[in-house]
């Protein structure tokens, strides 16, 4: 039954065979890798006016210099990722990056940093991707967990499956969103250009109970609006990831798409932002804050109130706008779902995690990490009732954590390359290299520290928290791993074998496993073979002698006492007594066991053999030998 | 862990010596056996109003004539009971008579009648002493589910424990309840024979909405109101169970118990009645159809307003009116977790429940009686919001179910007794108690008709189901325990010794523990010895092909294909194809194992031998062995 559900979600299982690779082309590469960076742009700008309307409406004169900060930012990123993609051209992550260039500890890091990121891309792009899709029917917001969790769901569902990734699917929303993105843009200027300026549903409200900032804590707000626009950069590391599946020349292919990824994402983040502060869009961080605003106002996403500005909302343009950004969106989550079991399989490889990370599941991908990253990506939207802007809080200081060490591990890099004495031409483009990354870890760097002050009390604690936890946890998982090779590595030369066997036949009711377990032992010529029952009630133990003595079975009957009616104590001290009087001989203690043929009827019979087995498992020299006996209902079920 | 929990919770094992019994005399078991009837009172008058309200105030009247037709009924079946005690001195529960006198089927139907009230029993008692406690204290009612789940929880935990029933501490509340009751009736006939009519808190009251009925519709509420009052009746039976457990004469002692109860049982309910018609309390099945009552009113319970109006709510008898009943209530309930669990144990080895209820536990208890039973009535108590008049729907219908069986069983077994020919003076005491409870058959009978007829829509039809669905249940567990028995059960002869014994060692990498299971393989000296191994992926198995050379193990090693990853599939088809080849020979599999010391630690290990252990169980002729091998921390956990 739930193998058949399985069958019916899943699917059928896949060959070994099927596991193969295709080479994609740059235009396919690009709806690939960068639906993550691209999609972000559907909550960066507003991530900023959010921090900013904290000030209220005064501070969004802030808005254009913080989107330039974050532009530039971008744009040294870009470029230092540039320079992994041709020193890596078989996958620059940043944790493989760390490994080669600054030791376990620190890729163990960025290996945290990574995972917890992977959760919150799928937590944040679902949860936006809900947005769009509400903020285009705002009847719908009731459910926006209840959407949020089912296209987690979906997307667990069809990664289980093992969708071949066939680039042209990725390449619909991708390309869609950017197309319609650009058409927004243009149209927008083209009205401004005209003097039919584009104005917002919410130019018109003010922003209540603003805080008066000035000096240090204007310039926190500032940098907590920066540090909310970073949110833009999400994803950015894909493509060096990618590098091995491009076509050749690889590097080559990815430092190009790299570049087309960066300058698309600076020109969409920047066009957005301008006509959301042109047409006036207002976003609070709590809407009852939004002073004149209707009874029951909804706030749509920033970039839904430009689209409706620009295009109307009852325009086609308008749905399309919505349409594609929530699909790319589902898309960015669903990259995570490509990221996380591969990263988790390595880590699980290397000892770091679980081994069972690194097994393929039926369909021939990992499955086990697919489900975890569901799971936990699920309960935080559940924690945080699929809220964009505070699950953002979380967001990114991952992503800063393994920038920076991927970009100061590339430093390393570039200084170990130098030292191999390279000729005149190649030490000047390393020394260029060098510096770009040097510039991208500062950068970083600084970043990393902004957002980590601004936004620590707002949630951020909890990543800062759970990343040195699952650091440690994944040392102490290697450590486990290690000590268990190490004890169970043979010594040379051959085995001790034991001396004699005693094998023991553990006897409830005379019935016919009981029989066939003493058959089965009597084949094997063992040493001494004796019967051991459990007296639960002398009457029971009395009729057991006299049945014993009637059929006269050739293997005494011994009797152990329980006074607490539990009977695995007694038969595991009759045992170790055995195994204290013959200590160079191995013990064979057989259970006769009548397997039944449905789940639940095992329900109706005493489990006790399962308990006494687990115990006598951490007996030294004794061997639980299972003699099923087949009812049946239970052939049939085979 | 969890074993610590449980001694902190239930305390120690005990020895089977420590079960014995002790016998009561009639002063102490009344409280034992009679809290139940007696606790009755809490709720009886109350439902009674409570129905009539229906029909609004102008249908009080009929409060005295129905509450006479419960007397009268109470009469009967006290009398009819008290032949039971006498017919049945080791105890005359419903199931044993049934059984004795009407067969499995009317046995069957009975027990499925009792637990479903043992359930009921613990549910409406329980949340009718939290009534009490919150009539007393108005503050603590949005408390009441909390509440009543915390005392099923509590009782569970003290039956777990297995409280030596000391008579004393049920007299406490038992005789407390009776004596206050009693003060009350008393203090109340006082004042209204001096002419100071105490007068209720709802007096005042009117009822709203009231539906006007007559004719037919007038004769349906009135037995509504009957079948209401009937809960007046739960617990009788009680006694006759106990019998075994009273001093000697016991089953005159037991009778006259009964008679006493029954006495005391009709003079508290004709009191409170009296009391709560006189002072004019007001009951409404919704207290908003209140006409007149405060806003924010809350309905205390019926006793609660009596006690109040006879006593004032500020007086020190008011409160322990309210505590003794809460306290016998919760009596009450304690007694179906002495009931249930011994029922169900009988059921059990009688085989029509799982044979694990008839175990008893480290405590000497049927544990497992005890903790369904809590579940149960904490379940039904979640669904009904511990509404007393919600839950008393569904009710006694079980209650008049084994009544009404009980009474014609004895009707039969006098029958019987007539047959044998007794002398003059035994056959006339035989005939009056002949008609005695056939009386007792024919008033209970047309009462459970009563009680279905006006009880079915509110709720009863649960119970209606509840029952045969508990019926066929055990029938059907009966039947799967008896075709197990018959295949079991051993043909004469002695068995056929298998021919050869095949051994095959499961191999995934060349470890202590692999080789230490080749050792064990081998000292048992198989015909055959055969390694396997299943092939994940080419270069591991070219690792351990060369390794097993290196070291000259004398044992070929077969190599598997697994295209699908999955290692069960190839292993069972193996063994399956060594049966096939040998049908007459044992095949032995050795599956080596290392244990871990910690639960958690098996997380990080691969659980692929217990599937293939459960799969391989389905095979004839096969027998599984587990080698196990224990690491450090494993030897120093046991």
């Amino acid at each position: 039954m739930l193998r058949w559900t399985k069958r019916l979600l899943v699917g059928r299982p896949l060959r070994n065979e099927r596991l193969g690779q295709t080479l994609l082309p740059k235009r396919l590469a690009l709806p690939v890798f960068c639906s993550d960076p691209l999609s972000s742009n559907a909550y960066a700008t507003e991530e900023i006016l959010r921090a900013l309307s904290l000030g209220g409406l005064a501070l969004f004169f802030l808005a254009p210099w913080v989107a330039l900060a974050v532009i530039v930012l971008l744009a040294v990123v870009v470029a230092s990722y540039r320079q992994t993609c041709h020193a890596y051209p078989n996958g620059g992550g940043a944790y493989a990056v760390s490994r080669a260039n600054l030791g376990r500890n620190a890729a163990l890091v960025a290996a945290s940093a990574l995972l917890v990121d992977y959760v919150l891309t799928v937590a944040v792009s679902v949860a936006a991707g809900v947005d769009a899709i509400t903020s285009a029917f705002l009847t719908l917001r009731p459910l926006s967990v209840l959407l949020s969790l089912g296209f987690v769901a979906l997307l667990a569902l069809l990664n289980l499956r093992g969708v071949k990734e066939s680039g042209t699917i990725f390449a619909i929303p991708t390309y869609g969103f950017v197309a319609v993105v650009f058409a927004m843009i243009g149209w927008g200027v083209v009205r401004i250009v005209t003097g039919d300026r584009p104005v917002a549903e919410s130019a018109s409200f003010g922003i209540g109970e603003a805080q008066h900032v000035a000096g240090a804590a204007l310039l926190l707000l500032a940098l907590r609006a920066f540090a909310q626009g970073c949110t833009a950069l999400t994803g950015v590391e894909a493509v060096s990831n990618g590098v091995p599946h491009f076509k050749k020349p690889k590097s080559r292919n990815a430092a190009g798409t790299l570049a087309i990824m960066g300058g698309a994402t600076i020109a969409m983040f920047a066009g957005i932002t301008m006509l959301a502060l042109v047409s006036k869009v207002r976003i609070a961080d709590d809407p009852s804050r939004l002073v004149g605003a209707p009874a029951g106002y909804q706030q749509r996403t920033a970039i839904a109130q430009v689209a409706g500005a620009v295009f109307g909302y009852r325009s086609i343009l308008f749905l399309l706008v919505q349409g594609f950004t929530a699909a790319i969106l589902i898309l960015a989550a669903n990259t995570a779902f490509n990221g996380f079991p591969i990263l988790a399989s390595i880590l699980g490889s290397d000892g770091y995690l679980p081994r069972q990370f690194a097994r393929r599941g039926d369909r021939l991908v990992f499955s086990n990490g697919i489900i975890i990253l569901a799971v936990l990506a699920g309960a935080l939207i559940w924690t945080f009732h699929a809220s964009t802007s505070r699950l953002i809080q979380l967001y990114i200081i991952g992503v800063f954590v393994s920038f920076t060490l991927s970009q100061a591990g590339m430093v390393r890099h570039w200084t170990g390359a130098l030292a191999t004495g390279p000729d005149r031409a190649r030490r000047r483009r390393i020394n260029r290299a060098r510096l770009i990354n040097g510039l991208g870890a500062v950068f970083t760097g600084v970043v990393l520290v902004v957002v980590l002050v601004t936004k620590f009390v707002h949630g951020a604690y909890l990543v800062v928290i759970a990343m040195p936890a699952l650091f440690l946890l994944m040392k102490s998982i290697e450590r486990h791993y290690r000590r268990v090779a190490r004890e169970l590595a043979p010594e040379p030369g051959g085995m001790v074998l034991p001396a004699r066997i005693h094998a023991v036949v553990l006897v409830s009711r005379l019935h016919k496993p009981t029989l066939q377990a003493l058959a089965y032992a009597r084949a094997t010529r063992p040493d001494t073979l004796t019967a051991v029952t459990v007296a639960s009630s002398p009457a029971e133990t009395r009729a057991l002698q006299a049945e014993w003595a009637e059929r006269g079975i050739p293997v005494p009957l011994a009797e152990l006492d329980a006074p607490y009616r539990d009977i695995t104590g007694p038969v595991v001290d009759y045992i170790a007594g055995l195994r204290r009087d013959h200590p160079r001989d191995l013990v064979v203690v057989y259970l006769p066991e009548y397997v039944v043929g449905h789940w639940w009827e095992t329900v109706l019979h005493n489990q006790s053999a399962l308990r006494l087995k687990a115990r006598l498992l951490f007996q030294r020299g004794v061997m639980v030998t299972n003699v099923p006996w087949q009812l049946a209902s239970s052939r049939a079920a085979v």
